[in-house]
């Protein structure tokens, strides 16, 4: 028996809320300059008083070693495993845009890109065009029908789009013809399984139209396509934890992922305040949020370790709009590491902190990757978070006679 | 290879001897006004003392955040998969007194309850009737034969009895007839697989009987049953780790459960002392005990913080009637928390110390959960414990050349 298939047994409701804090890319790396981390560094009041009132630890998000998307990293925090239930990253972007996916859908996540006279790629993101530009362009692709299968093309930001094709007997076993390079040409497309023949057909056709329909444009007179992926069939949140959940984050991809496990979507402004402000709002009508909050994960990645520390350190005053509210319990924590000194995604276990009226605080005085090495959750899986978010919310009952 | 398999492989009689003592309940949480658990408020000083010599550590009886029933508790601790290993209710009430169930048997948990003329459950309970009423009622059933299956009909204290079918080719995949609430009338049996479809008329014919038998009785005027369950077919003690154990336990349940598992039952008085005296009594004989102290968590239970206090600290006193007769390993845990603040078995991982010549003491000076954060063993799970205890007693031989 799975974990899942466990919980669903035993999983009850409660009045208890549960207020899952995901600061994206939290976990971080020394300053080699300082030797300490970008939480070490940064004046965080409110988390050191959590940390010393909960329970801490460190979550691997997929294994030791492994460093995970932001796909894995969020099913791994809802209790999913986030090996057999990895979701492609065009249906990621997809989702993350509103597109109403049917099953037999392939997305692909695509990028406008330049190609020099001889079809070489000379820059994978086109000079990075506007995103009215983008959208411009999309039109120009969109709408398109091969051997009876419809290409729906939708603008994302700067060069980004997703192509969703519909239609058909269609598989999504393909190569990606982004060589994630320049100075070569794209590559074809390659069905990986023979179900996908038909599929890579008709993809390097679409691709080859848009080359030609795109061919006098400048700079983005190519597409790159990566990612296909049809939407997965996963057990939704309040099927396996019978909870109303409600998801409060303002990137599209967050929200996209929210709502495949069956969550509700609230909106909210760009910044900390105005998420917790919106928690508040509808704080009533639900009994877990998941609240994301970008701009940690994004510093990290523009190795801005000096902007992350201030992000963290504007979490952090923000904070008292969740604590006001005494949820029952308050788990923080990150969907995968960004140490700015690695400009990226990483494999480090991330910080977890749950405090509630039952947790079992530990000794651990300080809102850190050292401090909570010590911590009382030890070394845990990112699947174990949810199990013991609804243990300590009293929303789990025993296991056997 | 599962890890019994592989122990089964590698295990071999020596002369030393294991105890492992059980205190039911063990774990616990802070008291709000003290911020100290019931281990940290009680003077125990041989546990304190045991632990500076030990290893100690924390074990998850089934994963982070599952509370464990008594079941799966105690099978977690003889090193059985608790999630695979899951003994259904009717089987553990009916091993718990004294039952003797076979291999083909369905034992049944029944409540005796309280149904209004339209067929509507009025009371789950029939008032709780005594535990005499519910045996002379248990009489009026006992003994029906439907289709040459035998049913026999054992009263437990006030509403409760156990149901066994026995005879014919009888399967235990039924759904329950007890809905869990009142203003419903009883649910029908059905058979989860098609190999129970017999089962169910069986039982759905003796249901039927027995509202007819009962038709006059009040408040006892029907009977819910639930927890169809049949003995499951486990490796013993015996044949894992050849051992030729002993359980020292006063309550029926934990009796039969070691039953279950091939242990030899010895009797006892109902204090430690006792328990610990027929210790002495059989050491000799075998070279595995397993001691059950069951009050602290019946003290847990009870929400009562003081009386645990106290019941770990009656321990303790007694605890020379253990280390007395210096046995090779000793091990002490729980299987399961019960801290007092909740008033029931809790998720939180379990203090566990070993102590033997060859456990590699660390630096635990205290028997409490925060100071075992810190010790040698880690955060194990539950089933890591036998293997532990038997590679102390020298009784594992190498895993490949």
């Amino acid at each position: 028996m799975n974990t899942i298939e466990l919980i669903k047994g035993i999983s009850r409701t409660s009045p208890e809320k549960i207020v899952l804090l995901v600061i994206d890319g939290l976990g971080g790396l020394p300053d080699p300059q300082t030797g300490k981390s970008e939480l070490e560094t940064a004046r965080i009041p409110h988390l050191d008083e959590l940390a010393s009132r909960g329970i801490c630890g460190l979550a691997d998000i997929i294994a030791p070693g492994i460093t995970p998307g932001s796909g894995p990293g969020h099913l791994a925090l809802f209790g999913y495993d986030p090996v057999d239930c990895n979701i492609g990253r065009g249906v990621l972007e997809a989702i993350g845009i509103d597109i109403e996916l049917k099953p037999g859908d392939v997305a692909a996540r695509g990028n406008f890109c330049t190609i020099d006279k001889n079809g070489i790629i000379a820059d994978r993101r086109a000079g990075r065009i506007s995103t009215e530009k983008c959208a411009e362009l999309c039109k120009l692709l969109d709408g398109l029908s091969i051997n009876g299968v419809d290409i729906k093309i939708y603008p994302l930001k700067e060069h980004r789009f997703v192509a969703v094709f519909r239609g058909g007997n269609l598989a999504a076993e393909l190569t990606e013809s982004d060589p994630s390079q320049t100075g070569i040409a794209p590559l074809e497309i390659k069905a990986v399984h023979a179900i996908a023949w038909g599929t890579a057909n008709i993809v390097n056709q679409f691709i080859a139209k848009a080359r030609e329909i795109l061919k006098d444009q400048q700079p983005a007179n190519m597409i790159l396509l990566r990612g296909f992926s049809k939407k997965p069939q996963l057990p939704t949140i309040p099927e396996i934890y019978k909870l109303n959940p409600l998801a409060i984050a303002v990137y599209p991809m967050y929200r996209g992922l929210a709502r495949l496990v069956g969550m509700g979507i609230a909106s909210a402004g760009m910044t900390p305040e105005s998420e917790f402000q919106s928690l508040k709002d509808n704080y009533k009508e639900h009994d877990f949020f998941f609240v994301h909050l970008k701009w940690a994960d994004t510093a990290g990645e523009d190795k801005d370790f000096a902007r992350k520390v201030k992000v963290l350190e504007q979490i952090d005053a923000a904070l008292l709009g969740i604590t006001a509210l005494k949820p029952d319990v308050l788990v923080i924590t990150g969907d995968h590491s960004t140490p700015a000194i690695l400009g990226g995604h990483s494999w480090h276990p991330v910080p977890v902190l749950i405090s509630s009226r039952y947790c079992r605080p530990d000794n651990v005085k300080e809102f850190s990757e050292k401090a909570f090495l010590n911590g009382g959750l030890g070394r845990i899986k990112a699947t174990q978070i949810m199990p013991l978010a609804m243990a300590n919310a009293l929303k789990l009952t025993k296991f056997g006679a």
